[in-house]
């Protein structure tokens, strides 16, 4: 099985920055936008309430390594790869192109967990209504 | 009664764009930041709780006129001024000088309200102890 | 004449905050973001280069007003009107919609300008090819 | 020899999403910011001219690990630790603490690089007149 979704963004320009490229911090937005993605394109949302709960996906870290610079009105192509699914954390990767260079490759791992407002944020097991539908990915 | 605050800020590099100058969304979240020390000043916050229920500010209006831009490392001189206190609303203007000359003039009109999560949020007269600190403001 | 554009854009988790709706600063990203979508339906861009000389659309006034709060995948509807066009600016609303009803009302006024790296920015008349253009906007 | 700084942010309401906690990308903007506080604490800035170049520092990685969400109004102190200093790079530990507990830990590494405008960027060994300030760290 390999879980793995494909989308696209411009980039904007209040994504760039005085060094006339886009901005480091940014590719952490586009790689959870990608992830957000990802997840509706399985009918469900990174953030949905489950039997009175709302379960949610905190980032436990995050990295990017940057090949390329990328600017104004380019269109990066985000390749979104489950590389590992855990217990209660996924890890994925996402490959960025444009103009069918890699410019930059990102990870991110996140922890299910409930998150209900006013109360501390708690990991739990991955519950199954999830589980299948990642399984079910074509 | 003349209330007003001061407060300074440097640009940051995430804060400018290709243009080499500091995009203009950003000096909203300046303003927004501004009045927030505002609150702080008079020894409250923007978002508390008060007898069960978090009081709150959504923007009614915010506006911004720029004069000159402005660059990474500039720093910032930033004039909190309350213009009209309403029954459920307050009106700032925000005076943004760098170097001794003017180079943007904001407003924002924000709404007292409840906000409670999950609940519509509701807008409610001023509670008497935000008037008291606004009225005992130096 | 009525020189009109709609785009549309989905509420990323990265434009809300901790009310759980989308920061008010936001909407001016957004407003900029359709704004630039219009030059681009023109074969333009906000930023290009023409006979040697940078050309770019700095912002001389944003306003908005917020009538709804939208929040996390809510769709945004957005109307480009260009409202006015003068001999070194224009000056655009935009309108601002979700599931049918309007959520905000945004004006950008932006002033044609040479923006070459390392020179001063100045003000030009609309350059022959950027008005023509807009005048063949269907 | 060590080579480490101190500084200290508030966390602002745009800092924050709709989860009431600093949003995650947010993280690497005040590392970025944490870090060109270190360069004015040399009498550099992270963006320079020397010799009719402009010398910047474009990243090459970044990362972050989260242990705790903090949110709106949190102080969070910011220890930058230089690392490692390559011939032509830098590489940074960034550590967050919140009330004395550590909330996060990110990394950065950065090239030195000419970045002028409308040339392509490429990487060059450190400076003398920056190797020499980094040596007087005191």
């Amino acid at each position: 099985m390999s879980v793995e979704f494909r989308t696209r963004r411009r980039v904007e320009w209040a994504d760039t920055d005085q060094a006339g490229i886009v901005h480091f911090a940014r590719f952490f937005v586009f790689m959870e936008a990608a992830e957000h993605a990802f997840w509706r394109s399985l009918g469900l949302s990174v953030h949905s309430e489950c039997d009175g709960d709302i379960i949610s996906w905190p980032r436990l870290t995050a990295e990017c390594e940057y090949f390329r610079p990328v600017t104004f009105e380019d269109v990066l192509d985000i390749h979104v790869h489950l590389e590992k699914q855990g217990k209660k954390s996924l890890s994925f990767r996402l490959d960025f192109h444009c103009d069918g260079e890699q410019i930059a490759q990102g990870r991110l791992k996140i922890a299910c967990c409930i998150c209900n407002p006013g109360e501390a944020i708690r990991a739990i097991p991955i519950p199954d209504f999830i589980t299948r539908k990642l399984a079910a990915h074509p």
